[in-house]
């Protein structure tokens, strides 16, 4: 995986290199030991650099791991972009990009590690629920029904995260034997009906 | 917590508040360090037993694991109990029978650790999975539309857990804010389609 996440273009061997080794080194780490196992050391330590170049590039632990739940920018800007397309498709096209970052491997490794390290870690699950309020909710939710919008996003969102946390780490038969096209043939009308039809009736209004 | 998931009748301080110590203690030691991470005699410590008493109760680490995953019993038979009901309910009733798991603490600590511990964690996702289908689909399976049962339970089960995950673990507002009546009222629907209504049509037929 030697992929330039920094935005620049051309090879630049050395600091991409080492940056890029840093952050593949402290997704396993945050995989394996979770946001409050690892550590700075035991990062650099796997990827062969000094700690110093850790707080060089990214400050520290903290901003290492927001660093490392980055999914590379094109891809992440891809799926934020389906509510360009046409209102009838938001449903289909959410839950086929969404999945699609699953199966590429370069975007399926932060996605891995964020879950790995992010579940059952009350601080990093803080900081994955600012990213996630900060960077999508505030990018998709203005072009939403205005009824509700952070309900229909949070029922869209969690149902294709919880079918591709059901195929890509449970690896549950019938979402691994069935290929993307069914699920986006199965779930995506759901989803079109969160983002965009007429909310149950009844519902307790929204805060604010 | 002092709860006999042991199945007996009356009280008997002694084995069953021993093992209730060792379960919790599990279930602190899998959440803090995942499957791997968590030893015996880690979990012997903290529950302040002898590491032989927990060979002794669970047979080991994987006996161990495959116990704190159990909620106690009454509680999950009455979440598969819901295709008891009538079968336009079940939708409903499914999700707001597996939420309401989660609103007890004593419910929701066995579904914290294993979600901690398994997510990330391959091993304990083999073993997590093997639960979920011999104890759940197994069940419920055969009270499905034949056509792809399995498919229609993982997609039922997965968007109901991502509710779960995003309300109780991630703690998105949109989901904290809004009540169980809700969610039962915005999901149920939606679980009801994939459990007893068609299938999409094109979906590629289930193997066997």
């Amino acid at each position: 995986m030697d992929v330039d996440t920094g935005g620049r273009t051309g090879r630049r061997p050395g600091p991409v290199s080492s940056r890029q080794a840093i952050l593949d080194a402290a997704r396993e780490e945050f995989t394996l030991r979770g946001f409050k196992g690892a550590t700075v050391r035991a990062i650099a330590g796997r990827a062969g650099v000094d700690p110093a170049l850790i707080r060089h590039f990214f400050g520290g632990k903290d901003g290492l791991f927001r660093a490392s739940m980055e999914i590379p920018g094109e891809a992440f800007d891809a799926v934020l972009a389906v509510l360009d397309g046409p209102r009838d498709e938001w449903g289909e096209r959410l839950v086929r990009g969404y999945l699609s970052l699953w199966e590429d491997p370069v975007t399926a490794a932060p996605l891995r590690a964020t879950v790995a390290s992010a579940l059952g870690n009350e601080e990093a699950m803080d900081r994955f629920r600012d990213h996630l309020v900060s960077r999508v909710l505030a990018h998709m939710g203005p072009r939403l029904p205005q009824d509700d919008p952070g309900l229909r996003f949070a029922a869209a969102i969690t149902h294709v995260v919880g079918i591709a946390l059901g195929r890509y780490l449970l690896k549950a038969p019938p979402l691994v034997e069935h290929g993307v096209d069914d699920l986006v043939a199965l779930v995506g009308p759901t989803v079109q009906r969160y983002l965009t039809d007429p909310l149950p009736a009844g519902l307790t209004s929204p805060p604010r």
